[in-house]
């Protein structure tokens, strides 16, 4: 039996919720798992950090929590803070690097940053910072195909943002295979902000 | 300790999930609860009915999964076939009422019907019938309250449709309220469809 448990985290409005809602819907329909996804709300939905626990399996799935997951992203510093330390020794971690700064504990796990809302933004739309995030997920994790991950990204959104989503996708695709390969990013370089 | 299940269901692209977030959304956030949300996906992904679970609790929520509904909306013939039978004795459950058609299984359960994509589509968008079930789901039942409800669509839908969805919530609640009240609906009339 194979379990990848999945944790995409960062504050409300930025996607996180809909990012998992994907993320399962492309194991299921398009790779053929079986997969939950689950949103808590507690405390922590009163403006901290929100995060989605996106569970795949070969088999069905009994227990929709995570232990501890494979893969963390984390869209913002409070979401950083408050989950890296569940990640698995070895998982992987990506994090926005324009609203996270690594402080300590990622020796232990493998840490790859991507200018996820940047890049929303030069494609004009701050809201699909969430896309590029999977884009960059299906780069560097092989627990989703990145084609199956496309497709249900496609029919997930909203209709006559599909191309906006397609290319934040892509964007979030390259953007992974280039950290992959040792390739510069083709993103605009900007100081780390000071948030 | 007071715990509340409610399922959403329907087939997808009806805003199901949406539907599901916001009402967990709206119990920790404004009626201060506790509250999951589950996605299941699997086979019934592929094409069939899709629903979401909601917990509602005056404490955290440790078994996120439905056992048995006190509230069922069911928004698809086969999601209405599929779930119906795990609704509580007493238990409310709410129909689309030009795409369901109850075939028995609802003396023991308090059944009210909506034409919620009706609704939806003489305000122009059908895509807004999840919001209009909300709408009637907070008059039927007070496990959240509307006023909770109602902050937290207007929260969550999309820049820019605030106004449309506050309208969809406002007439689900008012067509609720009816029903209560035995008010005739102010929807047109039309003869079930053959679906």
């Amino acid at each position: 039996m194979n379990r990848i448990e999945i944790r995409l985290s960062g504050f409300g409005g930025q996607g996180i919720i809909l990012a998992g809602y994907i993320l399962g819907k492309a194991s299921a329909l398009y790779d053929h798992k079986h997969a939950t996804m689950i949103q808590n709300y507690g405390p922590e939905s009163r403006g901290g950090a929100c995060s989605s626990q996106v569970i795949i399996s070969d088999v069905p799935v009994n227990y929709p929590h995570i232990i501890r997951p494979h893969v963390l992203a984390a869209m913002s510093q409070e979401a950083y803070t408050k989950y890296v330390d569940e990640l698995l020794d070895g998982g992987l971690l990506i994090i926005d690097e324009d609203l996270v700064r690594p402080n300590g504990g990622t020796q232990r796990v493998r840490l790859y940053s991507v200018p996820s809302t940047r890049i929303a933004e030069e494609l004009g739309r701050k809201m699909v910072a969430n896309i590029v995030m999977l884009g960059c997920i299906a780069a560097l994790d092989d627990s989703v195909s990145a084609e199956a991950l496309r497709k249900a990204v496609l029919e997930s959104v909203p209709k006559g943002t599909e191309e906006l989503n397609a290319n934040a996708f892509d964007r979030g695709y390259e953007h992974g295979r280039g950290l992959v390969e040792g390739r510069p990013s083709t993103t605009d370089q900007r100081p780390p902000s000071n948030e």
